[in-house]
């Protein structure tokens, strides 16, 4: 159902020959109202997209009418003629869309970066795209901004009269803050800007901004979430915010399930750190030790691998009071070797790591993948 | 020639049966004087080895009069066990070693973590080495430390009448702070402790410090200078130190160009840097994302890769004045599409990465690997 689950938005999606390839590669969502109110979250890289930097400023203005978001290219690295084009997207949107104003359009792209748009394509498409808006296009808005991923994401959480719908796209270049990833999340419910931006950082802290898939921070990444009203409906702030995390979290598996090349999903759990902040910083050092992520990949529990990673952290603890488990069995004891390695069962795709701090009470989840050669393959091949 | 190449040492190296394989596995190097001045680095991973925390409290006594080296086990995350054992081989080598006491014996070991020794092995073999010892025994102790190393590595820096000689092992888990490394260096010059440290410091800071094969800390990392002063002479002190980095920097070289599963070595060069900490920060983070290590190894020069890397630090720079050269070709040019990528010639083994932050006049080098599936396969069945 993606974006088009909540009332008040149509979506879709079409292939607009931006890719060689004649996949589908432009995707419209479209806000019908009765309201408009939006918040987004980019990417932390410093090194921004150009639609990254539009969008940032659509959304200073508050109000997101419609997004436009492509695939087959991700319009980074392209200087004034990259933000002109974002500019000429967001134009050429509100000039098909009767009563929007290219200041509410929203623009995501994703794919490779250093390349320019293929504008005498990308245009017309919008036009087509227009033509093919509807109440079930969710699927396709889905399914055309796909990159390298080998499914389309979406996740819904319907609630009592008002539901969050959303769509993902992603595979690669999955770090925090955020992972490489475009996301539209849609809402009926009757929130305002300030509402929808608490809510969606609250659910990003702790979902997309905490699968690491492979080290790497994207250029492009946007998660914007759209409220139409059309409900009527204003939930409890504390509802509104579980419904966004439960299908930010559902998105974010799907993204790190999905990771190029991988062969394992893998959950690092840091408990009885003295801080969140330390229990995030030893999960993401784990989270990004290639040799452990081989290792995984192997089916090897090299504890050993985790304990150097937890070292070169700033986190407080004593290396003689960590203890280790991989897949429930505690093979590191105090910072030597604990129950028989044997024990442990890596054959299936999720692997859980606990890594305990013994130096408070606070805890994170980190979620990752192996490095296998599919990986090395996918990404050295990518652009040509 | 080795650690034998300057005055006054001796060296050995045995199978004593650590390593299943037969293959050599314990080192012997001995300082027989007059001095025994000494210095040490050691791994910046707060998860130490055992032998790591037994050496630096060796190098507080400022003498070091022989080194001990064990490949096939790097005795890490063993507990007050593994330290024993430590103890034990520094304890057994001054019983052969006449005239030798336990407290001047530094220990260093490499292999898996979290395993013990087999002490019944190691410390036959201490004695065994010690038999034969030899003013030529340089290269059979550099062979006995390899662990995944395809060949051993040694350099010599001969000058007027002195020498700085050394050998090293290190093949993956290659990252700032060391690298992965067992190092010991050895000189006839006639230099104090002080004098030694200082060499040892400033040479490993731009050498050793600056290798970053697979972004992974080691727990064992150690770098020994030790001073015979067989020589006689005292060089001056920039003379002297001139020569400990070139030595350091061969071995460093020679540690990248034999990196597990490595088929590019790359020399990442950010120049104009606000400070030499942003330029040495920048080429890290270069050195450590992995899409680009894929791309490098695909023979693809995808300069966006190296944008998103420097992107996530912290240093001065503006997007739009960044310059990407691969190879000599400006790929990049003011954060845009510069240069045509159809000329960058990547067939070779060495690949140079220059990145300009048009921020300052400082600048760093540090060196790297591509990223390749027999990584992931080494890494994968190392401990099985």
């Amino acid at each position: 159902m993606s974006v088009t689950a909540a009332q008040g938005f149509t979506a879709a999606g079409i292939a607009a020959g931006i890719k060689d390839n004649g996949n589908p590669d432009l995707a419209l969502v479209v806000n019908d109202g009765p309201r408009h109110a939006a918040a987004g979250v980019f990417t932390s890289n410093r090194v921004k997209a150009a639609p990254v930097l539009w969008s940032e400023q659509v959304l200073k203005g508050g109000e997101v009418s419609a997004v436009v978001l492509n695939s087959g290219g991700a319009n980074a690295c392209t200087g004034p003629k990259g933000f002109q084009d974002t500019h000429a997207t967001a134009e050429r949107a509100a000039q098909v869309l009767p009563g929007h104003s290219a200041g509410e359009i929203a623009v995501a792209s994703t794919g490779l970066i250093g390349v320019l748009l293929p504008m005498d394509k990308l245009l017309p498409g919008i036009e087509k795209a227009a033509a093919e808006l509807s109440a079930y296009g969710g699927e396709k808005a889905a399914i055309a901004i796909k990159t390298t991923d080998t499914v389309h994401k979406t996740a819904v959480a319907a609630r009592d009269g008002w539901t969050v719908g959303g769509m993902a796209k992603g595979a690669g270049m999955l770090a925090p803050g955020l992972a490489t990833m475009l996301v539209v999340l849609t809402t009926d419910a009757d929130v305002d800007g300030p509402g929808l931006d608490e809510a969606l950082r609250d659910a990003t802290r702790v979902t997309f901004d905490r699968v690491d898939s492979d080290g790497c921070m994207s250029t492009n990444d946007t998660v914007l979430l759209l409220a139409s009203g059309a409900s009527g409906i204003t939930p409890a702030h504390g509802e509104f915010a579980d419904a966004v995390r439960t299908v930010c979290d559902d998105l974010a598996r799907q993204l790190i399930g999905d990771a190029e090349g991988a062969s394992k999903d893998i959950r690092i759990e840091v408990v009885n750190a003295a801080s969140e902040d330390d229990a995030v910083e030893v999960g993401r050092s784990i989270a990004r030790n290639n040799l452990l992520k081989c290792a995984i990949h192997g089916e090897d529990p090299n504890w050993g691998r985790v304990l150097s990673a937890i070292g070169t952290t700033r986190a407080a603890f004593e290396p003689d009071r960590l203890n280790v488990a991989i897949n429930g069995v505690w093979v590191c004891r105090n910072g030597s070797v604990g129950e028989d390695r044997e024990l442990v069962d890596m054959r299936y795709r999720e692997v859980r790591i606990t890594a305990d701090l013994a130096a408070g009470s606070e805890s994170a989840v980190i979620w990752a993948n192996d490095l296998t050669a599919d990986y090395v393959h996918e990404n050295s091949a990518y652009s040509s």
